[in-house]
């Protein structure tokens, strides 16, 4: 079994983008203001964008399950108030829910956050146990800078965020670190803002003690983790400096890597690193870069190619495709049982 | 011969650092602001914090010559207004200047720029002209970000820096893309804001188009282009879908990349995904990371062990230590062919 834990609804029905484009006026203009219930978006048209595209590639390129969330550059956590990403976030994991209902044996929901630049995340708390108990999502995405590329937000470390990990404790459910669309001209969202907020969140966790305090939490650094794999030994020695145990002890019972890199020497690479275990298939398919590279003749973001490539034995290989998913998300390996697998 | 590209005078004297504190606390309280004249360094006092540092490390690893700039983290920019960041970059790089003079067989300087948040970068021309006419610098170091982590300056391709590049191609001199200290509690300054800014101007340099305006600007991206080797397979597939050439079309004329990466798997991926004639040795020693790493009981930062131990042909390796070197700062080529190198 294969499962890309890193999937977006980059495909959702474009009912959906006209209704924010009107809830992004009515922040203005409150008489533009729509209503919920205005967005109509039917089952069939769910059905078509997922069939027509993330399903026809998993086919194609022989994934089972993917783990699939709003999408990361609409979340946008910083236009609007807390009210604006309140109702967008329960529009937008309604929909993933709605497809993990539609197509059961191949996507289960993980949730977005209506988190909004200077509000306290505990008011994230609701949307939260909402999607865990009533729409079943196996893990949530948190952006560690709601600005868009201010970062005008505590690091990962602060206290700030303890509501959030108290339940994702409770729940025994990881995050992953997403940030979204940058409104900062000096970072492209996902040609940097997205790297540096992984290579940021890492040094972060390597500067405090988060895990000390929970043992248990468990964090997804997406992207192949920025650049912490290519400069490991950097990120070693920082450590060490600061007088932090080995990175091994210190962050990897519960920081774990995706594997989205687009090309076979940066697989190579998060392979020798990083410890098996702590790999995570993904491809974020139908993403950043949804071209064909030229020097493979395949899509840029086929990330099952590199892996089959790289120097693992099927045992290792089993390891990022199922065994290491089941293992850092419980209710997967709970929802496949309860389904025979 | 084996040229370094990238050194800082980390180890400069006490004096320079109290008089700094100084020169901090006189923005505050005019009346404490130091005299220039009060800071005194000798040239025994010099030669000292060279001998003991930089020149032994050389000695040991074999390095024949450095490029040598003021500490990156000490320019600061963020402190003051232009006319405390003028005083600090006129003694800085008069510091460099002198320590080539006292040892000019190792050392050639690179200058810093009196840059400062919000003022436009064509003040810096004078520090520039003089530390080019005066002091014989083959290079400068360019902050993308004076604000010391809130971006607040436009993307490296925006006219603003023009005034910048007129000089740089004008004196036929490259700039290391490097920034200084972190201000913000987000990015830890060698692990997150350095590593993020590198990959910030890479993406900035694939969204412009800014070697079409300057055929012959060149610009060094220091520890090892930050992500970009990485995530060489995104980079290329973001500037297909950008409409741009190929990278080494786009950029690679222009924009080098130096190898302070502190493990052997990260130099073997930058010399593998990298073309080598874009890759300048480099290791930025008594830098961000002092310690000796215990995989291999040897320095992290002693990176010629590890461009050593890479695939590569002694011709290869060649070029990666000088031949690069000298056609990429092509004053540095002047200046050793005038000693008979």
């Amino acid at each position: 079994m294969i499962i890309d834990i890193h999937g977006h609804y980059t495909t959702a029905p474009k009912a959906l983008e006209a209704w924010r484009s009107r809830q992004i006026a009515g922040i203005k203009d409150p008489s533009a203001k729509p209503a919920v219930s205005s967005l109509k978006i039917s089952d069939d048209d769910i059905r078509v964008t997922i069939e027509q595209n993330q399903l026809k590639q998993m086919r194609e390129r022989g994934l089972d399950l993917v783990l699939f969330s709003p999408r990361a550059s609409f979340m946008a956590h910083h236009i609007g108030d807390f009210a604006v990403s309140s109702t967008w976030a329960a529009i937008c994991n309604e929909l993933c829910f709605r497809v993990s209902e539609l197509f059961p044996e191949h996507f289960l929901p993980i949730a977005m956050l209506p988190q909004s630049p200077g509000v306290a995340p505990e008011t994230c708390v609701p949307e939260l146990v909402r999607c865990v108990e009533e729409y079943g999502c196996v893990a949530l995405n948190l952006n560690p800078d709601p600005s868009g590329g201010h970062w005008t937000s505590p690091p990962l470390t602060d206290p700030h965020w303890y509501p959030i990990y108290e339940r994702m404790v409770e729940y025994d459910i990881p995050a992953m670190i997403h940030v979204s669309t940058s409104c900062n001209a000096c970072f492209h969202t996902t040609g940097a803002h997205y790297i540096n907020a992984d290579t940021t969140a890492f040094m972060q966790l390597i500067q405090g003690d988060l895990f000390t305090r929970f043992p248990t939490l468990r964090f997804v650094i997406p992207h192949g983790g920025g650049a912490a794999p290519y400069h490991w030994g950097r990120y070693r020695g920082l450590a060490q400096e600061l007088k932090k145990p080995l990175l091994t002890e210190h962050l990897l019972h519960n920081v774990f890597f995706d594997t989205c890199v687009y090309h076979q020497p940066g697989i190579d690479l998060l392979t020798r690193v990083v410890p098996l275990e702590n790999i995570l298939f993904a491809s974020e398919m139908i993403g950043a870069v949804r071209g064909i590279d030229p020097e493979t003749g395949h899509n840029y973001d086929d990330t099952k190619r590199y892996v089959e490539a790289a120097a693992l034995s099927p045992e290792d290989r089993r390891q990022i495709y199922e065994t290491n998913a089941r293992r850092v998300y419980p209710r997967v390996d709970t929802a496949l049982k309860k389904k025979g697998n």
